[in-house]
């Protein structure tokens, strides 16, 4: 009997639109019922985000961008992150984006999960990362329409702060899943 | 001086493209700095997945479902969930998802959090809520393309499985996050 652990076979594709930040294609699959369907795949360069610990007076303090986001319409609380560049390695893409959204340098990168934004119709990957050993070393350097506000907060605080609006968007709660769990030694 | 605290203001839109599952906008928005910029924003109706709990001898266990997703081109673990139907409340859309993948009907359901899936381009919303006292009271009843093998898994071996594939969607991972703060307590 076909079940939910077999593949669908592809039987046909097409481009329907590309407008830079998704391309959307429209697919025809097989499935292991032996019946066809057509399926909208958003794609997407993968993501990549970074959660930087830096000491300060014996405390952990985390960064956290502040900024307005255009789908949800709302200012939202953040890790640093963005798009991987065509060619980057993910972990290159988050100290990247680290030191434009910050100003720091990372002395150590931890590479602490990866997870799928929605396999539902999203075909890219999302990379969470753990900065250490930050070091101050220019000022941010954003894009056009990026206006962001740093914040450093003891890691504890940050935490309790995750799941709830401004600190509600979805991949940076599995980023903050994926951190504690470092933390808690069960990623090393 | 202009920041990311501060709300953009919407001059323009126009309706590029509706896909069943998403809708596709640009939007002319001017920023705080007074510059004009255009976005591509993608709405969808909102999602809402379950966390289903259920006693058995003296073990508490999750159900999780097992599906083909289009969009990653792989098998995904989940929790039951969906699109939540106009003018259906998340709730109630959390307890149709559940009876028609599993057969389950919930005694108790307990919103546990939301989120947004990605504010920088996504306008909806994410609700999760937890299930128990549930009660097997029929067969499973799925739409055309959906195959779907159901499991019960004893929660601390589910959650440990969460974060790492086939249990690695972004949105799942959020939902286990609250699952684990409502659980310690944290979330009432």
């Amino acid at each position: 009997m076909a079940s939910g652990d077999e593949a669908w076979l592809e039987t046909g594709r097409v481009r329907l639109a590309d407008y830079g930040i998704v391309t959307v294609d429209r697919a025809r699959r097989r499935g292991p019922h032996g019946k066809e369907g057509s399926f909208v795949i958003l794609d997407a360069p993968d993501w990549a985000v970074v959660v930087p610990a830096l000491e300060r007076d014996g405390r952990r303090l985390l960064l956290t961008v502040r900024q307005y986001r255009h789908g949800s319409r709302s200012v939202s609380d953040e890790f640093p992150g963005g798009v991987i560049e065509p060619g980057e390695a993910p972990g290159a893409a988050a100290a990247r984006e680290l030191l434009e959204e910050t100003g720091y340098q990372a002395a150590r990168l931890v590479p602490i999960g990866s997870c799928s934004p929605n396999p539902a119709f999203m075909a890219n990957t999302f990379h969470v990362f753990a900065a250490e050993g930050l070091e101050l070393v220019s000022a941010q350097s954003l894009d056009e329409h990026e206006l962001v506000d740093v914040e450093a907060v003891p890691e504890d605080e940050l935490l309790a702060r995750v799941g709830v609006a401004p600190w509600d968007h979805a991949l940076m709660i599995a980023a903050a899943f994926f951190y504690e769990r470092y933390r808690a030694g069960s990623v090393s």
